[in-house]
C-alpha cells in the first residue's frame, strides 16, 4: 500500500504545489478568508466530500463562554467542513486546519512578496505557508489519495477548514457547536513533524499600575508607577517559578520553562521630567495541558493581590484578560491514535518520532475541552518561521506528512476490505 | 522711602494687573512670543530704558556648546533687553524673566480659559501667570517706581525678557552672548518668595535597552528587554542613592532627595505573546549646584556600563542625552546681594526668609556658568501650580515682590543722593 501511496503522491506533486501556491496567494488575513475558503470548498467537492460552507452567526456560538474574538461579524469569513461519511463500524476522525494567517508585517523584511508563494530550492515561501496551509494540503492529499485508491472508510472523516485560529479559535468553536466532532482529531500545525499529544493553552493579560504624578525634580512628592511596576514584574517572575516547579510531565523534560509567563510590553509615563502616573503591562500566561483557564486566571490574580505594598494596598492594580485566548488540549499518550501515529511514523520517516508538549495553544484545546475530541498536533511546517518574515515550508515534508496521514486515517477509521 | 514705594505701588495696582492680564492673553507658548515681547518692549520704552529687540540668529549663539533647543529658527521669537545705564561707580544687576510658557494642556481641566487672565478672589488665573509673568511684572514695577521717584542709580540694570527658558534656555544664552551680563542677577521664578541661592540643573536621558525577540510560549529562546530594563532601573536607583549620600549642603536639609533621578517613561514590546526586543527608558537626572553637566553625564554613563550582565556586556545599552538641559546655578550664601535681599525681605515681609536650593533648573545656571553672573531666584509665584491646570498667582504677592525688588535694586546698584 505504501508504494501505491507514494506513487500517487508523486503523480500529484506538481498539482498540489500549485494548489498550495494559490492558497497562499489568497492572503487570508483576518477578514479576508472568503477566497481561500472557496478554493477549499471546491477542492472538497472535487474529491466527493459532502461540503458545508457557512457564515458562523448563531447566538449559541456568539454567546458561548469560550467565544473569544475581536469581532462578531464573520460575514466575509465563512467556515468550511467536508464530510466523508463512513460505511459504519469505524472510529471517526476530525482533521482540523485553519486558513487564517497572521499579518505579513513589514514587506521590506521579506525577500519575496509575502503573498506570492514563490518556490526556491525545494521550499515555498509566503505568509501562512508553514502555519498552516502546507499542513492542510497534506490532509487534502491524504483524503484524495484514499478516494482515488478506492478505499471505503468505516468511520467518518470530518475535514475542518476553519477561520480565526490566530485570534481565539472562533472558527473551530463554530464547527464544534455545529456538531462536527469525532472520536479524535489530528491538527497539522507546524511542529517539524514532532508529535504533540499535549498543547499549552494561554491567555493574555493587561495590568494597569497606578502612580501619582509630580515634577521629576521633586519626585518624592509623587509615586512612580514604573517603580511599582517592578514589584509586579518581580511577582510575576516568582509566580512563574512556583507554577513551573509543579510541572512533572515527561513531555516537558527538555523544556527550560514549560509554562512561561511572557511579559510582552510595558508602556507608561509621558515626560522625562514627570513622575509617571500610570503604566500598562501586557503579557501572556501559559496554561498547562492539565489546567483550566479559570484556575490559572485565579492564581495569577491572587498572586498580584498578594503583593504587600503600602501604595498598591490602597491603589490596587487593574487586571484585564483581553484579546486572544487558547484553551489547553491533550490526549492520553497511551491513546490508540497515538499508537497508530507512532508506528506509522517510524515506517514513513524511518526513525522514532519526538514526542513533546507544544509551547503554544492550538484549536486542539477547544476540540478537547468543548468538543470532547482529544487531539494530536503534528505537521510538516517549520515551527521557528511561523509568524516571521520569510516564512517557508520544505515541500518534501508536505508529501511525507501526506503519506503518514493517509496511513493513519486508514488505520484509525478502518476500511472495508 | 518704603512708604513712598507702597503708595506708588497702590496707585499703579490696577494698571499693573491689567498689564499682567494682557501678557497672559498673549498665550506665549514656544514660537508665539512675538506679541508678548512687543508689549514688554513698549513698556520698557515708556519707562525710558534703552531697548534692544532682536531675533537671536548669529552663529556664535547657534553653535555654542550650551545651545540647547528644539529649533534653530527664532524669527517669530524675539528677545528683549531693556538697559538702565547707571551714573557710574555702582554694581550692575541683571533682572531676568522668561516670557515663554508651557502649553496649557487639556482645556477641560481648567476652570477658566487658560489664556483669559481671569481675576477671582485676589488671584489671577492663566497659563504662565505664576511661571513667570507675575514675577516679571514685579520687576517692571520696581524699575518704573524707581524712575518715577527720580532715583539715579549708579550701577547698570539690565532687564532680560527672554524666550525659551522652558526648552533649554536659548533666550538667556543669546542675551549673555550679546553682552548683557552683570555683577549679579535676580530671577523671579515662582518660589513662593523663598530665596534660592542654588538651583539644581538637569539633563534628559534616553536609554535604549536591547533584547531578542521570540514567541512568548518559548520565551527562553529570546532575551527580554523588559527584564534587562529592570537591571538598568535598579542601577539608576543605586546611583541616585550614591549621589545623594554626597550632598552635604544645609540648603538641602529639608529635601528628601536633593538630586533626584526621575525615570519618566518606559516603552517597549509590541505584542503580549512576543518577547520584547527593545525598551526605551527616558528620564531626567538632577545636577547639583556645585556639579557640571559633563561630570554627571560621565558618572551616569559609567554606572550603566558597570552593570555586569552576560547579555548587556555583549549588547550594551545606548544612552542619548536629548531634549532640554538646564545648567545648575548658584551664588555664595554670604554674597553681598544675599545679605541685602535677606535684610530687605525681613523689612518688607516681616519675617525671616526661607533659604533653600531649587529642585529644578532656571536660567540662573547659564547666567552663572556662561555669563559669570551669580544668580538668586526668588519670586511671587506659586511653585506647585506651575505647569498645571488652573495655574494662578496671588496678586498681593506681586506687589510685595515689587516692593522688595525696588529696595534691593536701590541698595545693590547704589543711588546718587
Amino acid at each position: 500500500m505504501r508504494v501505491q501511496i507514494k506513487e500517487w503522491l508523486e503523480e500529484h506533486r506538481e498539482e498540489a504545489v500549485s494548489f498550495l501556491q494559490k492558497l497562499v496567494q489568497e492572503g487570508s488575513v483576518q477578514g479576508n478568508e472568503e477566497g481561500v475558503q472557496r478554493l477549499v470548498r471546491d477542492r472538497l467537492t472535487d474529491i466527493n466530500l459532502e461540503v458545508d460552507f457557512w457564515i458562523p452567526d448563531d447566538d449559541a456560538f456568539l454567546n458561548h463562554p469560550y467565544f473569544c474574538a475581536t469581532r462578531k461579524d464573520f460575514s466575509k469569513s465563512p467556515n468550511v467542513v467536508g464530510k466523508w461519511t463512513g460505511t459504519g463500524g469505524g472510529k471517526s476522525l476530525v482533521l482540523n486546519g485553519h486558513v487564517d494567517v497572521v499579518p505579513s508585517g513589514d514587506p521590506n523584511q521579506w525577500d519575496h512578496d509575502p503573498f506570492s508563494g514563490q518556490v526556491q530550492d525545494g521550499k515555498m515561501y509566503g505568509r501562512g505557508v508553514t502555519d498552516m496551509k502546507g499542513g492542510n494540503v497534506s490532509l487534502l492529499l491524504a483524503l484524495q489519495c484514499l478516494k482515488d485508491m478506492g478505499v471505503s472508510l468505516k468511520g467518518d472523516v470530518l475535514f475542518h477548514s476553519v477561520i480565526e485560529e490566530e485570534s481565539g479559535g472562533a472558527g473551530t468553536l463554530a464547527a464544534i457547536l455545529r456538531g462536527y466532532t469525532a472520536d479524535a482529531a489530528l491538527i497539522p500545525e507546524p511542529t517539524n513533524m514532532k508529535i504533540f499529544p499535549a498543547q499549552q493553552g494561554s491567555r493574555w493579560f493587561r495590568i494597569t499600575v497606578p502612580g501619582r504624578s509630580a515634577h521629576g525634580g521633586t519626585r518624592y512628592e509623587g509615586v512612580s508607577s514604573i517603580e511599582k511596576s517592578m514589584l509586579i514584574i518581580q511577582q510575576i517572575q516568582q509566580l512563574e517559578k512556583v507554577r513551573n516547579a509543579r510541572v512533572k510531565s515527561p513531555l516537558y523534560e527538555k523544556t527550560p520553562i514549560p509554562l512561561p509567563i511572557n511579559i510582552g510590553s510595558i508602556n507608561g509615563g509621558s515626560w522625562p521630567s514627570s513622575v509617571p502616573d500610570v503604566v500598562t503591562i501586557e503579557g501572556r500566561v501559559g496554561v498547562g495541558p492539565d489546567e483550566t483557564l479559570e484556575a490559572v486566571t485565579e492564581e495569577f490574580e491572587q498572586a498580584l493581590h498578594d503583593i504587600d505594598d503600602e501604595w498598591l494596598n490602597i491603589h490596587p492594580v487593574k487586571i484585564e484578560w483581553f484579546g486572544a485566548q487558547w484553551l489547553p488540549g491533550s490526549i492520553d499518550v497511551e491513546h490508540e491514535l497515538m499508537g497508530i501515529l507512532q508506528s506509522r511514523f517510524k515506517e514513513v520517516v524511518g526513525r522514532e518520532p519526538e514526542i513533546e508538549a507544544s509551547p503554544w495553544g492550538t484549536d486542539g484545546g477547544l476540540l478537547t475541552q468543548v468538543g470532547n475530541t482529544p487531539s494530536i498536533v503534528i505537521g510538516p511546517g517549520v515551527t521557528s518561521v511561523a509568524h516571521y518574515p520569510n516564512e517557508y515550508i520544505e515541500l518534501d515534508k508536505i508529501f511525507e506528512a501526506a503519506e503518514l496521514f493517509t496511513l493513519v486515517i486508514y488505520d484509525w477509521c478502518g476500511a472495508e476490505s
